[in-house]
């Protein structure tokens, strides 16, 4: 197979190891054999190669912060699109930033490589929540795969518990922890400490951006919120959709009252229905102590579904960080090959 | 699809009524078609029958006290093995209670069931704790599916969950707040409430037997661990091989102090890997408030696991009861028509 990445940050670059260092254990145990062909990224170039990119030696070439173009045997391209266009990939792997305004360029890219009947990876949740069913539509035209299970809660499954675990429920509500800077600063503050400096420390760990507003004003927390009910229970919402409020306006002091009654405060992405249809929001509550939700300190996250069948069920990951994001990735290319030859 | 039923119990025939309700889904949805061919119990007599027995009428007889010889069109057999030997059937529904000495008679007709190549799903944990490789094997050879989604935690998915929605990982070890009638036990002693008047309430709920002793004890959290680590570890273990202690000793004071102290007092399954292997234990244990396994109350459970490359994870199942177990058995249903015919 040959592999095509667009976004070359530190997700895609931890997962380029794990291709590397299980490259036995992906033949071994599922056929998979593989080649990078193809790199794009916004600020280290974009390259492909017939002969096969050496993924360590790209991935180290952008930690010095230098362009991929030294890369030997490699042929240099003008942008993403020009080489999501003209590369040949088996499977594309998109991992650059959420643009929670419209999901671009990211839904663009993915269109045009599933038009090229490329698979389709991805770990950002934009294009998920613009184009879930439109990108959805395409790749069943295609015959290829579009998966995202990265892009809510990491690599543990919430997409696929779905999809192969519950056959035959019907998804009636959910309510998750899902976005870690926002619950390590509202357990940060818990312990008595300032939101700046919780923040700080969020940014220092690298799981706060340098510019964490799409975090702290609940837009990442609502873009997931989409994604879930577009794809579990069949929604076709946008962000803009969704009641959303950010943890900016949370004081210490309410904090330590929630505290005080055994309470906690969690911006809780939610989903119910209601007599006016289906609901999303993304808001500080105030949950009971002790439940799922209120379990979660830390980066960690939540998410309970309420089915019909199976009563309420919940995934708990605790503390994600890059590898969890990168596993992702390594799970939907398992099932992309195992879907591309269902019957071997 | 012909269906056998050996235990036709509350699992069995919540599940049966499933079955009835959804027969449109099954076969819109599925393709599953059915009728039930045979029911054995230990008390209702056990019957077979070529045009198929009503499923609603067997439950009804059985809830009256009366014996299933009465149901039109059925013929009498002496006993489940003799049913199990020689009962036309695509698929047999194992739910016997278990027995936490050998498994049996359980693994001995599940055993039967598979050499005369028909697929077997259980909601009973003895067979998978101790015969779970020879039955794997068996099934194997045979070309059939030998599934047991229900065996821990009900139909919320873990061996699922690890098999389609965890490649390419390892399970390094779990724990987990497994058996409802002591968690319902240690809670309600949480609240001030006596052991004893706790029981009492598990037993009129119906949640634990009127012999609670298998549960107390830690024998039901024993061989749930004995058959997680059987098969998420690739162990060989028995139900012996547990250091096990029950809540039998736990005193109203040492709960108060536990909560005093911002803990709790659970009964936990748990697996660990050490220098001298695989060590499983289910024993009473102070956790912290909060985190998972302080956070389930009542009959809620939880699990979580450890791996390498997903870290670690945990699946939460909300005050499960008869509904969920049935849920696994209709789950698992689907399980083995998908592998029957993996191609369609």
């Amino acid at each position: 197979m040959n592999f095509a990445f667009v976004g070359f940050g530190n997700v895609a670059r931890a997962f380029a190891r794990i291709l590397v260092e299980r490259r036995a254990q992906l033949a071994d145990q599922y056929g998979i054999t593989w080649r990078a062909s193809a790199i794009a990224t916004a600020r280290h170039g974009c390259i492909t190669s017939d002969e096969g990119i050496d993924l360590i030696e790209a991935a180290r070439c952008v930690e010095r912060g230098e362009s991929l173009s030294q890369i030997r045997g490699s042929s240099t391209k003008e942008s993403s699109l020009e080489l999501v266009d003209s590369c040949a990939a088996d499977v594309l792997f998109e991992t650059i930033p959420l643009n929670p305004d419209d999901g671009e360029p990211a839904v663009t890219i993915i269109r045009r490589a599933l038009e090229r009947s490329i698979n389709v990876v991805t770990a950002n949740k934009g294009p998920v929540a613009f184009a879930y069913s439109e990108l959805t539509a395409l790749a069943r035209e295609r015959k290829v795969s579009f998966r995202f299970e990265g892009t809510v809660m990491d690599g543990a499954p919430v997409f696929n518990l779905f999809e192969r675990c519950l056959p035959a429920t019907k998804v009636l509500g959910f309510s998750g922890v899902l976005n870690s800077t926002t619950n390590l600063i509202l357990t940060g503050m818990e312990e008595g400490r300032t939101f700046a400096s919780c923040l700080e420390e969020a940014q220092r760990a690298g799981i706060a951006e340098a510019n964490a507003d799409y975090d702290i004003d609940g837009w990442d927390a609502a873009v997931k919120a989409v994604a879930l009910a577009n794809v579990l229970m069949s929604a076709d919402l946008r962000p803009k959709d969704v009641e959303r409020r950010g943890i900016r306006g949370i004081s210490q002091a309410e904090v330590a009252q929630a505290v005080q009654a055994d309470k906690a405060i969690r911006l809780v992405s939610r989903a119910r229905i209601t007599d006016g249809g289906l609901k999303l929001s993304a808001l500080p509550e105030r949950v009971s102590q002790p439940s799922p939700l209120a379990s979660v300190r830390g980066t960690s996250n939540v998410l309970m579904i309420e089915t019909d069948l199976m009563g309420r069920l919940a995934v708990f990951e605790h503390e994600p960080g890059v590898a969890q994001t990168a596993y992702a990735l390594l799970s939907d290319l398992i099932s992309v090959h195992r879907d591309s030859a269902p019957c071997d």
